[in-house]
């Protein structure tokens, strides 16, 4: 079924949309592609409610209560939830419920945005660029004026204010957010239920996971009145029914020349999976081996794995003919409209200058990825032992001179990060550097001079056995004695692993140099091309650019798709998650807490569990409500399907689905499972319930 | 303390051993070296009669008791095992202990082969190649000469005779052996404690395996009179003892040049390796989704985790530069000797030619892979169907001009393997065929036209699902009527999978045939420096060839190491293996049968389980016993450590171990596990014991 007809596969650079693709942007909603496809037009009112009741947090959220009740993923929150464990309480493996306000748990560092405003200043932005500036003066003028429209707004309005860069560049809005800081948790269920059937059952469907967890946003150490929020439906969507995600889609690559495109089936995917299988294959066997190998490798195995599969995703995406046969007409067709004319010369000319600097950054991509992005040396001590260096190194530079991560702005991110007391296992240490410097000599064969140096007459094995042993970066106390000393210090130190880092900086930084300018030269290219675009066909309801981090809204139909000739069913119920379970015998990750073995008799199982819909979403959509045509809460968004993982580069659904959790079942596991009923009682009503006692 | 200075490191081109390294011809013993180090030269009669006493059944084995009752490892005896099973009745899993021996349990296609005298018939075979003759010719008289040796020999002792050919060519020896083709199981434990800790323990140390099967050897019908045996240790060695191990290793590459390794290391290693572990990430996965794929995945998965151990190895031993540096220096060395001398022109020359040679090899190697391995294609049905296309146009040409696997004297096991009616998993094959075709896809760029023409517009997936629906090669049915029906039949049949096989065979071939004619030139290049190296060094106690999987002795002692500043003991207990199965909570592969759970009050738990010595080892080893200086049964090899996996190319006993069963707990097993009475009789008193029952 997957070679039908590929009518419904719809591409980005210059076409207008068919299909249900789109990330709209909420200020230019595709109104007419709603009224004729669906008879539904939403009115202003509607979107700026919906607007209000979702939020940023990372990835996405939204309000389900007057109270300031916010509903997003478990795995959003499971990073707070990780923070706020001790040895004695693991909220995170365990679940939590306040069961009053009261008990709710302070996330120590979350921060919360909603958007209350989009102004277009792409005028004042293009204005004040002088008109044939070169690239670094255009850029610094840009910067310029950005920051002072941004200054502006915050001073007037007391709102956070971002200036959006949209369609590379060729459009400018100025968003407007209300921020919450304080924000505190009020349900998560335990994570065996939240990530049921773990890395085998990720990106797939059918599905059974309750990835949901309940915040409350406070202003004055009282629950915030959020007026806006989404009414909360306890039945779910039906099949066949058009429903609406809204939420923060984080970047895409749509708008990608296919140049770009070969580079990444050809090379970057490719290379990018090799590493992460080697990788996975390392720590699975070593995990395999004890129980404790497992503990401490799981986190980095998660990482990877996601990953993985992620990236496996794309790249059948690339290899699928129908795809690569149609963005390739797109392309050709738009360059078509470009040819001849003087005003588009450099948009024409651009597809040019991508494919020139794609090809260099190409050339150096094995070499820069071992040595600036490290998979050379892969362990925490050698992330910590460069940044030292580095940080040390940059700091005596202008700040606008430094690398990025070096910034003033950057410092407190970047000593938070350096100077954190997790636990580093130094036999899980030498087990991954050993593993990075044989890839590194046999990648640049054993006789490279720098491979050389690196292993100073050692094996790989031998020499991650001394750095690791010897090196002293694992110290916090010794972390900030350095950093605070400067270079100086870094040099008296004679760490072996910071002077491994010091061996390898002159080529990591020319490598990094060399890819950065051609960064900075596509991404000029890509803003002639869009600017092109967006003349011929207009930034209006027929087409979005591509994703940003920004709030978003797609809209699709709850659907089943066709798999090798299979029928896969639009949604799953309980009654396919203990059969799941029985089926793998509950064996992990395929076990299930205790509340869950003991509610199964309370649930009604034939509840709606987890539902796919054909709504265009992307990585950073984790959390968004699904809403109806009422604006209903309907359901989270939590993941995508394995088809829908090349929606990086060109939306389709003809297999491509987004995964949510069911209202109904959000709703039926609160109630019979954990058995929290003020929680909802609040959902239901909409509003803090005050008699309700647990 | 594996960076401690290389005294123990041993080379093999062109040095006199140190260390406890070698693997010896049985006709040139190294008795000056034993009697030096370890004060003990063994007789004539002492090598006789462990000569007499081993076996060669695909890997190794040796007599126990003079009525035919023969010791190997279970791994040896799993494929008679698997054959004899029924749906009823899994002896592979549930282990077989014959009573009597009437009830004993034939193999259908065993073949005993036991050494009976060994001859340098080098003057004969040198004296009939005609001195000038070039390769073609040089390779057609030694192959007449070597076929009359043997048959003349067979007529007049009715032994099976084989010229073997050592030093890569520089000597021939007839090696004569006498035949048992009546062979039948007596023991075989199960294998979940033959392989206890499965993969994650494979090649470790320290390990807990009971990997031992005996069977007995018959002739009319009756228990054979085997009056070489060895006699039975009940207490196996004790550290630091001197033993010995007779067996049959494969093949090692320790006379490979350095352009050679550099190309192993540089290229062949790491890129196997990042297939297997590719291939490893796909079927673990997919066997983690349910039961029933890990059941069909667990074959192919054990091959690729096993390979995938031993090349990490190989490659972690090339990447030793205190191995290579030595290496290159005895290269070094033994150039020196041959320079000026016009004898040794033609070895000197070799070494030219065989980096020409690997040269031209590396540079079609990932094509070659992929399409003449088959990588490209990786699933039954290809293979199937490539045979059933080539076996229909090889069989038309005469029987000298066919490709190996196509020749007279392979037909009955090609044929077997061609109809064999094994399960074919139509999941599996698509499974792997998608990865495989992505693989293809990625390596040889999207837009190579060969790609192209194998995907016939279609991504990886859905031609990988059109082939394996749509092929028939799956009906053991059709490939008869095909292989039968000759090239008509194959073209009629418009298979599309033989239609892939025939559209990329033109190049495939292609690859092969410039593969292989540069492997000939290697061979003779080999020999040339063999010989040179044997008119130099001598061939006798102070040096050794390569393993030709002929019968070799080597020695050492029972003896620890230290990894990582650790160390190791030499031997576990039981108390470790019950041990181990606590601390893993007894999962898969960490789980014990029955009678093993069942028998620990009654083991002696101290009993020493498994031991580890300097012994030199390769594949093949697997079944030799270890005996100690009274020629005396002490233990069984079955397994290296991960160290001595890079003594494919160099011995090197810092750390690198061969891992053993003790005889001690062989028998305490069979005695308080098994309570096989008879068994244990049996090897206490070396004959079959009437009176006992069990």
């Amino acid at each position: 079924m997957r070679s039908a007809p590929l009518v419904a596969l719809v591409l980005g650079v210059a076409s207008v949309v068919r299909a249900d693709e789109g990330m709209w942007l909420f200020n230019q909603p595709p109104r007419s592609i709603l009224a004729e496809r669906y008879q539904f037009t939403p009115d202003d009112a509607w979107l700026q409610h919906l607007q209000k009741s979702c939020v940023r947090m990372g990835a996405s959220g939204s309000f389900v209560s007057q109270d300031g009740l916010l509903l997003s993923n478990h795995h959003v929150g499971a990073g707070a939830l990780e923070k706020l464990s001790t040895p004695e309480k693991n909220y995170l493996h365990d679940g939590f419920y306040a069961h009053s306000p009261a008990d709710e748990l302070k996330c120590p560092d979350m921060e919360v945005n909603v958007l209350q405003s989009i102004e277009d200043v792409s005028a004042r932005v293009n204005t004040a660029v002088p008109a044939n500036a070169d690239a670094a003066t255009a850029f610094a003028a840009r910067r310029r004026i950005i920051a002072e429209i941004e200054k502006e707004s915050l001073d007037k309005t007391g709102l956070k204010s971002d200036v959006v860069t949209l369609w590379q560049g060729g459009t400018y809005h100025l968003y407007r957010y209300k921020r919450y800081t304080d924000v505190r948790i009020v349900f998560a269920p335990e994570q065996q239920i939240a990530f049921y059937g773990g890395d085998p059952d990720n990106f797939e469907f059918p599905r059974y996971d309750y990835d949901v967890c309940f915040f409350r946003v406070y202003e004055d150490d009282k629950p915030a009145k959020t007026a806006d929020f989404l009414k909360f439906s306890p039945s779910g969507p039906a099949t066949g029914e058009l429903v609406f995600v809204a939420g923060h889609p984080g970047g895409t690559g749509r708008l990608l020349t296919m140049t770009e495109l070969d580079d990444l089936r050809d090379l970057a995917l490719p290379m990018r999976l090799a590493s992460l299988k080697r990788r996975e294959t390392l720590l699975v066997n070593w995990s395999e081996r004890s129980e404790e190998n497992a503990r401490r490798a799981r986190g980095l195995l998660f990482v990877i794995q996601n990953s993985r599969k992620a990236s496996d995703g794309r790249l059948a995406g690339l290899l699928d003919p129908a795809l690569m046969a149609a963005k390739t007409r797109a392309e050709a067709d738009f360059k078509a409209r470009l040819a001849g004319k003087a005003e588009f010369s450099d948009a024409l000319a651009a597809y040019d200058k991508i494919a020139g600097a794609t090809k260099i950054q190409a050339a150096q991509a094995v070499r820069s990825s071992l040595l600036e992005g490290g998979t050379g040396f892969d362990c925490e001590s050698f992330r910590i032992a460069r940044t030292l260096l580095r940080a040390t190194e940059e700091r005596a530079k202008p700040n606008g001179d430094r690398l990025r991560e070096f910034s003033d702005a950057n410092k407190a991110s970047l000593e938070l990060g350096l100077f954190s007391p997790k636990p580093i296992y130094t036999d899980l240490e030498i087990l991954t550097l050993s593993d990075a410097l044989t890839f590194l000599a046999t990648q640049c064969g054993g006789d490279d001079l720098l491979v050389k140096k690196v292993l100073a007459g050692k094996s790989p094995h031998d020499r991650a056995l001394q750095l690791i042993n010897e090196t002293r970066v694992r110290d916090v106390g010794f972390r900030k004695q350095v950093y605070e000393g400067g270079t100086k210090a870094v040099a008296a130190a004679n760490d072996p692993m910071i002077e491994l880092a010091r061996l390898v900086d002159p080529e990591a930084r020319a490598l990094r140099k060399v890819a950065e300018e051609q960064s900075e030269m596509k991404q000029q290219a890509h803003g002639a091309i869009a600017r092109a675009a967006n003349t011929l066909l207009g930034t209006g309801g027929n087409r979005y650019p591509d994703a940003t981090g920004t709030l978003r809204l797609s809209f699709g139909t709850v659907k089943g798709y066709d798999e090798d000739g299979k029928a896969v069913a639009p949604l799953t119920t309980f009654v396919g998650l203990y059969g799941r379970t029985l089926e793998m015998e509950g064996r992990p990750p395929f076990d299930l807490p205790a509340n869950w073995k003991r509610g199964q008799n309370r649930l009604d199982l034939s509840t709606p569990y987890n539902f796919i819909s054909t709504c265009d979403i992307i990585g950073g959509n984790s959390g968004s409500p699904v809403v109806n045509r009422n604006g209903d809460f309907v359901g989270i968004i939590f993941d995508g399907n394995l088809q829908s993982l090349p929606w990086d580069y060109a939306f389709d659904d003809r297999q491509g689905r987004a995964t949510a959790v069911d209202s109904a079942a959000i709703l039926e596991g609160l109630d019979k499972v954990y058995r929290v009923k003020g929680l909802v009682r609040e959902l239901l009503d909409g509003r803090l319930s005050k008699h309700v006692s647990n």
